[in-house]
């Protein structure tokens, strides 16, 4: 655990990057605000990772600080637009953007982000690489975002929403939105890495592979303390108030369950608003299979290959703590 | 008029590149939702000032095409972010993206743009200076969003926008705010033209000047528009509607007022709901006041004042179509 927080503390080392980047041309009274996502945490998984990605590949953890700054903005440039879009309240038990300085700031404030990440990564080692890297990563998280809405069983009035729904979500069709919502992100921060560290194509390659592993693992893990978690500051369940399907517990779940049973989750899933005695009636409902166990086997999966992915790397302090930071994303779940 | 009609059939020759470019990387599902707003029109002035810029610098009208789909493209952007931040149903007489498709969706294709201007800016010539000159033009853009947003009197609930609204706006104020809002992305677009021409740097200073005061002045008729304008298929007043204080009409006519009669004005602004009889006493008010003239007086020195700075340019076509182009943009006030 203490290692955890150290790999943590590795990733801290961009706030004062993303910070500096945020700023620059913004007026004063638009700083708070733009400030405000960076300030209220997290835990830099992400910018961990492109660091050690580029020391597993012989760089210095210095020259992937602004790489890892940028693939972090990113993810809080994603985090400020999709708490407008879910009207989301609280994140890491604070004000959102929106909820703090309204919507109408908050897009502002998201799309400033988007130029500070043009001029990060204009700072960049590989400047051209990581930009190509950058754009298909965020059209990748795009585009996870578009599906994990159309996933939604209710909530959102639109016609245009209500009419193209999926109301059937195979395990492929899961997969492929949490690889775009997630996934591509995390996958992304590992070549970052390798990139800053002028890495060979084979070793970009493999780190590519341990990200994508990792992160799909990753989403998995996070939709399994959703539903099961207690003490993760977020409120149980919020995906089943939310209306959302993209959830591998929940799909999981209705795969095992009787029709009657099936019925009665999806049905709990569609009303327009879910009740305290709903959620508590889909939870239990949710408990009673098998999916908790069988999503972890799942991550675990995931995070094996992703692992093996980096296995015969050089030995070294970094892959070691990549490693650890692969069991670290699986452990959470329990 | 004919020639305002081949200025803009001009402009027209963007919207295959913006389409292409749109569509990159996108699922055939979003391809709708992502080119919905650019099917839905537009003037393209903005494209035809890069297009005629660099004719008016000695280059091809061809090399300008990606720069010019580039400037039109931020443009475009920039109303699909306004559009949900000012909940606007209609734009030139069509859904807004966020009516037809939802704000969800619109935020998603908004951010979707993004990447696409970077792909474009890649394309062009100079991509290094386009692409800082984009993301200025966008910086300030923002900004001038966020200002047009306090300045309005009314009709948002959020603490932070209650208590951070301008009450009082000088003319000063004002002109900071639609310099950043509109007249930014306007030089930007006559400067892409000179850069993609390969302009020495006074020419392309004096397009900077010529685009500047053309956008100060296109502001300033727009205003005049939204207040005394028939036949411009927006609502006439909407700005009172939407409670905007940020109105070169409304501003002077502020100035003229009696005491009385200025606080009723003040008062309709900052009604929660403004009703058609509020309107019509507001426009009224406004009508009593030699506004309209003052206004367009200082829209027509603008347009003088950018004239001016091409005027000693070398004579041809593209030049007498830019000058042409600045006399159109101010006798749409009348």
């Amino acid at each position: 655990m203490k290692e955890i927080e150290s790999l943590i503390s590795l990733g801290r080392m961009v706030d004062p990057i993303m910070l500096d980047y945020i700023e620059k041309g913004a007026e004063p009274r638009f700083i708070p605000i733009l400030k405000h996502q960076i300030l209220a945490g997290g835990k830099r998984v992400r910018a961990a990772l492109t660091i050690l990605s580029c020391e597993v590949s012989g760089g210095e953890a210095s020259t992937a600080l602004k790489p890892a700054a940028l693939i972090e903005l990113i993810h809080n440039y994603s985090l400020i637009m999709d708490d407008i879009i879910d009207h989301g309240k609280l994140r890491r038990g604070k004000p959102t953007v929106r909820a703090k300085y309204s919507d109408a700031m908050a897009i502002l404030a998201g799309m400033f982000y988007r130029e500070a990440l043009d001029e990060i990564v204009e700072d960049c080692p590989k400047p051209f690489e990581m930009r190509k890297l950058m754009r298909n990563a965020i059209k990748e998280t795009i585009e996870g975002e578009r599906l994990d809405i159309l996933f939604e069983q209710a909530g959102r009035e639109e016609e245009y929403i209500k009419k193209h729904r999926y109301k059937n979500i195979s395990l492929n069709l899961y997969f492929k939105m949490i690889s775009k919502k997630t996934a591509a992100l995390i996958k992304s921060a590992c070549i970052a890495g390798g990139l800053a560290a002028n890495a060979p194509n084979e070793l970009i390659e493999a780190l590519g592979v341990f990200g994508w592993n990792i992160g799909l693992a990753f989403q998995v893990v996070d939709d399994i303390l959703d539903i099961y978690g207690e003490k993760t500051g977020k409120e149980r369940g919020k995906d089943i108030i939310e209306h959302k399907l993209g959830n591998i517990a929940i799909l999981l779940s209705l795969k095992e369950l009787n029709s009657k049973e099936k019925s009665q989750l999806l049905n709990i899933l569609r009303k327009p608003k879910v009740s305290k005695i709903d959620l508590n009636k889909a939870l239990k409902l949710i408990e009673k299979t098998k999916a908790r166990e069988k999503a972890y086997n799942i991550g675990r999966k995931f995070i094996e290959e992703g692992k093996k992915a980096i296995l015969n790397f050089q030995d070294s302090e970094a892959k070691f703590k990549l490693l650890d930071l692969a069991d670290f994303i699986l452990n959470r779940a329990y």
